[in-house]
């Protein structure tokens, strides 16, 4: 017999969920350590307590409920994903995957099933990067060092200030390690944030890896100057410098790059007046690829670009990358446990690789680690219009219950 | 004998006005209704109690010192500037001519000389913009309307709250208006802001007119997606519209336009965050010429050019005016007293346009107007760098008296 979680329950909390941080056009304002964050984290404890599951947060603030093995000694099998969202996000992204994991432990609870080792459901801290960007996982696997937190994607002094306020420090963080033998995998089950899945009609994807991504702090810097006196060619205006790097950055990966992606995401300008000529430009920079070499590659070319404008423009430029995320292939195992937990309820799969970053690219250097991926409609993500039906998201949980007590069984 | 200024008072004065909203860097911060700007505002007035001359205070929040003429019903004679600044702007920038004003009010009154018109220096409420630009002085002139209230360059609601705050009203902006019959004519010293003076090596500009510039809100509108996994084919990137069109801008100026300029001073892209593509971006523009027509024809070819680089990119855009200032001719009287007053100062001078609007463009719509330039050090301008050589000052100041005293004479 295949077993099932129970969609109902599910739905219900999948409603109650939605409700923090619910912005009027139904998107989510979940940003970490926000106060819709810290409640639906209380609420994912409650939720985990009320089913009688054992709950724990670590000193990376790592959110966790456990269904024990028999044996305490036995090792763990984690699943989940996030529950903090993008600043304008949506009601899918990190948190379905929390939802999935959550009755997971649930219907193998209530199946009565002895597995022989232990389930987590967990809610990883920080994912989407309001401070650092996976920060939760990393730090799980040991690999968060001193040197990112010393130059955090959110900037050092808001990192600083937040773990303050919300009473955590940097070597708590540290020293949320667990050890990689404790562990007997990662399951992860998340929307897939593009088209593929939708246009194939294929009912679930499993990940062939995740793609490995750097971002950077970008800053063009002329003369901030009277934009009514200053004759067009005596100005250094930053803005110029800004623009063609956004073309520039579009043309390098769209000729030289083909299948990677790179993007400017933000741009602030200096003094930021009607009347006066730009001085200063600073813009964020992501770029991704699936092979470590071809992202170094593209690094390089990206930065050249930039000196390439700035000198076109008579301006200085600095680059400053502010974080890398290797590229995480997933488990062979892993992968066909999916496959065979799909199958047994009658589901399509096809592989595919993970163009966003997402926590299994942390574990999945640590332990066994796979992802399943449900389909979005319209491809559309980190945006309040983002949607996976609700038929999809009964299948994704069904196909992480049949993987995850599949690969607790051999493990 | 040719009448002289007190360069040691003005020198005292300079050093009070520049510590308020003095920033370290040397420069000035005092936004309209700052609390510096207050005080500056409010010290203005107490010098000009000091030295013995009548205080006002307009319903738009212009501040005057009277020095009257023995008949009380005689037309007055304006002579001033602004003492507000940019948000990161200079300590000459209006205040230099706000200064000169008082000071050619002390020295008339020093030499005991009676005059057929009263003098009035004047410090004009919000000229730089923080709420709409040249505020005061199109108030004074009865050229304010509704219709700029209802959309002004800081936005409708920081307008509003701003009134609020302070005890102004709407009515009271529009009540400021005063009889031009009432007035003899307009005089502003003020700092070039650019370079020309001081290439030439001439002590004096004689302003010719004042640029008219239109200023414009520029929207494109994309779709904000995932950056890691939208395909760089599937996206519509609102940043690629900015950038095409910053380059734009600069591109049609130069090739068509030449004489004229125009500029992007601020983009802000919505989200803003490294891993989403950009779904908005708000960009400030101006662009400015001394001809009316041809301003029409500028704005008219950069509206087309934002709307040829929404189509290349895919993408909505939305242009909206927030401003319009006419260009405005100087009176050839009044360049003639500048004209005849740095002659018997031994100064040199020379003719140029203002590149920058000023308080003059208002006041030439109804009464004979005119503006000496003193040099700016390297052109430098709306920046904490700004600087004039203290003797060029002195002689403007100087300047201003001699051509003030013979234009109230003879009018």
């Amino acid at each position: 017999m295949v077993l099932r979680i129970d969609p109902d329950r599910m739905r219900t909390d999948f409603e109650q969920l939605a409700a923090m941080g619910g912005t009027a056009d139904g998107g989510i304002a979940r940003t970490t350590f926000s106060e819709a964050h810290f409640e639906a984290r209380a609420w994912f404890l409650e939720r985990g307590r009320a089913a009688g599951l054992e709950t724990h947060v670590d000193s990376a603030a790592n959110h966790s409920l456990r269904l024990p093995a028999g044996d305490r000694s036995a090792r763990t099998l984690l699943l989940g994903s996030h529950l903090d969202s993008v600043r304008r996000g949506g009601r899918y992204d990190g948190a379905l995957g929390v939802l999935c994991a959550l009755e997971v432990l649930r219907a193998v609870q209530d199946a009565g099933l002895a597995l022989p080792v232990a389930l987590e459901a967990i809610d990883f801290t920080d994912e989407e990067g309001t401070l650092v960007g996976e920060l939760g996982s990393w730090a799980l696997t040991g690999e968060l060092s001193a040197e990112i937190l010393a130059a955090p994607r959110g900037g050092r002094d808001l990192l600083v200030s937040e773990l303050a306020r919300v009473g955590l420090t940097e070597e708590g963080l540290l020293a949320a390690r667990r050890d990689p033998s404790t562990l007997a995998g990662f399951l992860e089950l998340h929307i897939e944030q593009g088209p593929v899945l939708e246009r194939a009609g294929t009912d679930i994807g499993i990940v062939t890896g995740i793609i490995g991504s750097s971002s950077f702090q970008v800053v063009f810097e002329g003369d901030a100057r009277h934009a009514g006196t200053t004759p067009m060619e005596a100005r250094r205006d930053a803005a110029l410098g800004a623009a063609g790097f956004v073309l520039g950055v579009r043309e390098t990966v769209t000729r030289d790059f083909p299948g990677c992606v790179a993007t400017v995401g933000d741009i602030q300008i200096e003094p930021g007046s009607f009347n006066v000529v730009p001085g200063r430009a600073r813009l964020r920079m992501e770029c991704r690829s699936l092979d470590p070499e071809e992202l170094d590659a593209l690094e390089l070319a990206l930065a050249e670009r930039a000196r390439a404008e700035a000198a076109t423009y008579g301006l200085e430029v600095e680059l400053r990358r502010v974080g890398r995320w290797e590229p995480a292939p997933t488990d062979e195992r892993v992968r066909a446990a999916i496959e065979l937990a799909a199958g047994a309820l009658g589901l399509t799969t096809m592989e595919l690789p993970s163009g966003a970053g997402h926590d299994a690219q942390a574990l999945a250097q640590v332990t066994p680690s796979g992802m399943i991926f449900v389909p979005s409609a319209g491809g559309v993500s980190h945006d309040p219009a983002e949607h996976t039906a609700w038929e999809d998201c009964v299948n994704g949980a069904n196909v992480l219950l049949g993987a995850a007590v599949d690969l607790a069984r051999s493990g």
